[in-house]
């Protein structure tokens, strides 16, 4: 296991629904967290990339797979790997497991760059694809 | 029974957690969901404040009162009153009334104007008050 | 056009991010408030599924394209088409159509259905995949 | 400073609407979390309440000021306080503290005791009310 980027959390009442476990939608808000976390700890955060670029990062594709239900109270561990950088794109996995260490769910999101100015897609940022290429080297090594 | 707005609404699965009724955040949700619908009424949706407006309405206060547990596609509808309509704020309530005609919650919501340039509390811009106490006094009437 | 249900609804503020459009999360949260409304065309609501069902219907398998950014405020409506019903499982497709007819998302969301008693994969109950092979037939006719 | 139970959080981006900050009613879910941590570290998770206790705590009235607006990517502590325990009900208090030890919001939660089979009130079962009680003397101590 030699994933880049691990978010710990835990499964809260909100994330469930009256069939009594986590609501499919919310897997998706989950590992967008991860990935919120994966940006900060490469001092890229979303408030700067809000206020303080000229792109955004929309995400053009989703997702994921349900293996186990996960229950509110479980702790879970995200388990982030940058898979692919593209020109104008990356992509990102996430292994959702559980305290058990079982894979409980799988997840992908494909970002794209895009112009804050022209709203067309432009080239990654250099500074921004070289920590994804970082962390994808590492990931690999 | 005058209500100024009626926004008509059903119970989803997300708006319910495992305890298998609704969770008691996503009333909020729904009141403001209710809210969005009365500005459109008046010409005043979101879209155009978000882009066009020189000032914010943020919530300064909100409350609500549960009197019976709400489920999964359970018909709703909010009853919208303008309570007051202050110098620099307006007060909102909400009634939450199901199929059988029964109040199952109750809500307020406290808005003041602030300047988007100097994030500092303004007067109520005149176009807003007008359509507020229009919906006041029908409310009264 | 011949989807079997639509589904209309409305981006509410609720729905969006900082970044300004849809969180790309509650795409599958809409998609998933238009397949309860199907369900509930064929009389088959999600309350009565929870309490009086002896299967569940949990989703394996969701994926998301994002074609447009959505606003708050945005009229959408949610194409459902029952793509597949298999042995134990069935596959619904979404398109998300804006007000201008614009294809703005699309969806897939795959169900399998389970025991309550033993956890296990169980065939179609023969009421429920009767429906959804009518709307498949319909849907191709 | 004294409060019981100091629940660590970050604003994450669908925490945040298009207004560029905080949707107010996620303010109510990111209390409750905190709820929820709070029980878990007297033993008492939701896990366990929904599974095997025979009564629901529901939410009677819920309320929130907001000071501050609060930005995806802010860190948050949230101040738990037992504010009082009744027969049958108690109150918590909460207050959201950023980064630089300003208060940018409070609540407060009113929770029944509420019997499974009866739907009815009951009074709260010894043990939670010992526990809950204890946290309130630590909390005046």
């Amino acid at each position: 296991m030699n994933a880049m980027y691990v978010y710990q959390t835990r499964i809260r009442l909100h994330d469930t629904d009256a069939a009594g476990v986590i609501f499919f939608a919310n897997q998706f808000k989950i590992i967008h967290d991860a990935y919120e976390g994966l940006l900060e700890t490469v001092g890229f955060g979303f408030a700067e990339l809000i206020s303080h670029k000229d792109f955004f990062l929309p995400i053009v594709h989703a997702e994921s797979d349900y293996k186990m239900p996960l229950s509110v109270g479980d702790v879970l561990e995200v388990r982030v790997k940058v898979e692919k950088v593209g020109q104008t794109s990356f992509t990102l996995s996430y292994a959702l497991v559980n305290a058990r260490k079982e894979t409980v769910g799988t997840g992908r999101t494909v970002h794209v760059t895009v112009s804050k100015a022209t709203q067309k897609k432009i080239p990654l940022p250099a500074d921004l694809r070289a920590k994804l290429e970082k962390l994808h080297r590492q990931d690999k090594g």
